[in-house]
């Protein structure tokens, strides 16, 4: 039995983004803690060029959607309405699971060699297989965004480690 | 045609590899037109109980090879001696992408079946198939480090960019 597409997108994006909804959690009660709602750590930056806390979470929800739809040859709408607290960002995060739910294995079979068009917002769309769409793509730009998220918690100082970051194994 | 489990750990590492190598060089071109030598950024910690720059970039290296050892069934050397320098750590990527290099597709075929067997320094070996070790463990710890790895990197002012992340595609 080889590697499927379904392990290697839908697992492995349901798992990291179930993490991030637990590190949302416990970033609500530090700020708790400290008498804030949590609202003060959407904007944080790790450098002034950079997107900020609310962005990165919301990014790596648009990347397992739009990595999902792309690979399980799916629509998508887009979300619409700002975001300005922990428990919209929740909500998002949950939508997205919802998304990845609905894509199962028999949508990803062998979709690794299907062809895969990005619409650039400047210039030429790019093209892949979905095996290089996979692999350059939308694995790189999905952990940017979650990992970035979370260095962004670990600098603000919530307390999170390598478990929460992996979940459980 | 399937997705490969080539394509999702050496092809995926190396290009990763590859691209950080390239952060290295712009660090250094940064700290020279700062009259420095770049050894002031291996220091840097996002949170006082996170690693340093240092540690970020040499543990992404084993996380690729322990990642292609373990799927490629092949036995890796111990790293030894301190690393103190950029210099230092560039040859220690060019290390990791030598070894991956190393293992070709035919080593790795088939291998999402195989039992993976992981030593933990406390407790019980984690238990495995190849495919949920790479998914549930060897792709987000070594793009949990590769990516911190960049943050600390912008964070420290580095004029770096989401194509410099992702490389050419």
């Amino acid at each position: 039995m080889s590697l499927t597409e379904h392990a290697m997108s839908a697992t492995l994006h349901r798992r990291m983004l179930g993490n991030l909804l637990a590190w949302l959690d416990k970033a609500e009660d530090h700020a708790r803690d400290k008498g804030q709602d949590g609202a003060e750590l959407l904007a944080l930056r790790l450098a002034p060029d950079m997107l900020p806390f609310s962005q990165q979470v919301l990014i790596a929800c648009e990347m397992a959607r739009i990595t999902l739809a792309r690979l399980g040859d799916a629509e998508i709408a887009a979300f619409s309405g700002a975001v300005d607290s922990l428990a919209g960002l929740r909500s998002r995060v949950r939508a997205a699971i919802d998304m990845v739910d609905g894509i199962g294995p028999e949508r990803l079979a062998g979709r690794s060699a299907a062809a895969v068009v990005l619409p650039q917002r400047q210039g030429e769309p790019l093209h892949f297989s979905g095996e290089g769409f996979l692999q350059q793509w939308a694995l790189p730009n999905f952990f940017f965004h979650v990992t970035t998220a979370y260095a962004l918690l670990r600098h603000a100082g919530v307390p999170l480690g390598k478990a929460d970051y992996l979940g459980a194994i």
